[in-house]
């Protein structure tokens, strides 16, 4: 999807926010914000916010050598959601609907998500978590379902570290053995990459790819031919986050998007409210609506 | 005060809301959204917010011939606070401490301020005047008063539409034989203007002038020589608003100000948390701490 004019003060905050992890600079964050000052002056507003994101994160990394400056932050989000897994665990046994409560939980997870709010605390990430029932649930909990038991394959695109721990527990109720998880390619923002795939035990239950790119969502023709072969292939998609979403949503087959809806742009584009926990099925050339 | 680099998501916030007042042409908002950004990259950023807010606002002026887009929006603040002003007088009439609550009321009327908040709602506006009394309170309002006691000419910087409705009550409080009320020199934002005072019926009142200026504060360089005048002579200035406190905390001379802390930028420089009612007290070259 496009990038919208109400994404571009989020594309700043978001700037300023990376900038001050990489430095304590003032001249440097503000060299940082009259550069993206400069692109957005000239974007292809065509692109999705993604695109962006990917260019600063680049930029930082090449101006600082800071590899990944969300790494403390993801490996603090790692050990929390890993924190919550024995309760959840025993919540999931004891409940009468446990795969739709995986759903829920999976996307309750999605909070974890440091592009639309740079601030999020460990008591607002717990408490979305543990009271994942409060929060409004749109979607078809059956027909996705219906999908996986029906799927010989399924590719589940993964979005960030810390959310990825709690994807483990949808995973676990998928019959692993026909799942494969992608992952980023390279660290951006505090989107999981391999190393927190493992974090997350991911590597003991199923296949774990690299989609092999460093953009904030799944932009096929930056992927490597692995994971396109994948994508191309799973008889199922899942898709968590706003990020897969945004670059996904005209994508040539049919997906199950994951996300909570964290911002105005995606809540106005799929007619949500903020803090839904959303299942939105994408019908491409290729698929059909569940 | 500066331009800080956190100001910028909101400088492109505003830029769209104020876009959109004056076309439905998603061409013309990016168009304008694009030059924002040219204007942003090359900022001196040691100018205050309220610059880069005039300079757009002329922008949208020049190119599209709307002289006040934010017209409608006046009116209606004008007439929600004039539709309060009964109860509020019955409650000052009822205090013990008619002083501070009109101090209050006048700082809770700040709310008001679309810069800030493009979507304050009616309900918003009310709940904040009629709860005047919840808000945390940060000043001397003692002091005040006995600089007001003592002042044989006092000048009130006007902020917004409505709120100087409940200017008034605080007016009222100040033998208004001695007050000069300034306003803004053309409209900008929804910042009050002579017609707005004359809404609010303070020209029955008090003397009113206008600051000569277009600016969502007050740059005392670009006003006129008789706002000049009473800004240098008078023994008080009572300013309202955090586009006057971004404009005047260098000015050379003592100044009361008051405003709802409406923004992260404004809390963290007055060390006081978001929706205080603040009174801020500043010394110039001429003046002494009250």
């Amino acid at each position: 999807m496009n990038t919208c004019l109400d994404c571009l003060p989020c594309i700043f905050r978001q700037t300023l926010d990376a900038a001050r992890r990489v430095s304590d600079d003032p001249a440097f964050h503000e060299r940082v914000a009259r550069q993206v000052a400069a692109w957005i002056h000239a974007a292809d507003l065509k692109e999705s916010p993604p695109v962006m994101a990917q260019r600063l994160h680049r930029y930082l990394k090449g101006v600082t050598g800071v590899e990944d400056p969300y790494a403390a932050a993801k490996a603090r989000d790692n050990a929390l959601a890993l924190s919550l897994l024995p309760e959840l665990r025993e919540r999931l046994a004891r409940s009468s609907e446990p795969f739709a409560l995986a759903v829920r939980l999976a996307i309750a997870g999605n909070l974890i998500d440091l592009g639309p709010k740079s601030d999020l605390t460990a008591d607002e990430v717990v408490g979305s978590i543990r009271r994942v029932e409060e929060a409004p649930f749109s979607g078809d909990v059956a027909a996705l379902q219906r999908r996986a038991e029906e799927a010989r394959s399924i590719l589940y695109l993964a979005d960030n570290a810390g959310e990825i721990v709690l994807d483990r527990l949808l995973i676990e109720t998928l019959h692993p053995e026909r799942v494969t998880v992608a992952v980023r390619g390279a660290p951006v923002i505090n989107d999981a990459t391999l190393a927190d795939a493992q974090t997350a035990g991911l590597h003991e239950l199923v296949k774990v790819i690299s989609n092999g790119a460093d953009v904030p969502g799944t932009i096929l023709g930056e992927c490597s031919t692995e994971f396109r072969e994948h994508f191309d292939r799973a008889d199922l998609v899942i898709s968590k986050g706003q990020g897969n979403f945004e670059t996904l949503s005209d994508a040539p087959r049919d997906i199950c998007f994951l996300f909570k809806v964290k911002c105005p742009v995606i809540a106005a584009r799929v007619g949500l409210t903020l803090g839904t926990q959303a299942m939105v099925w994408l019908q491409g050339e290729r698929g059909s609506k569940a």
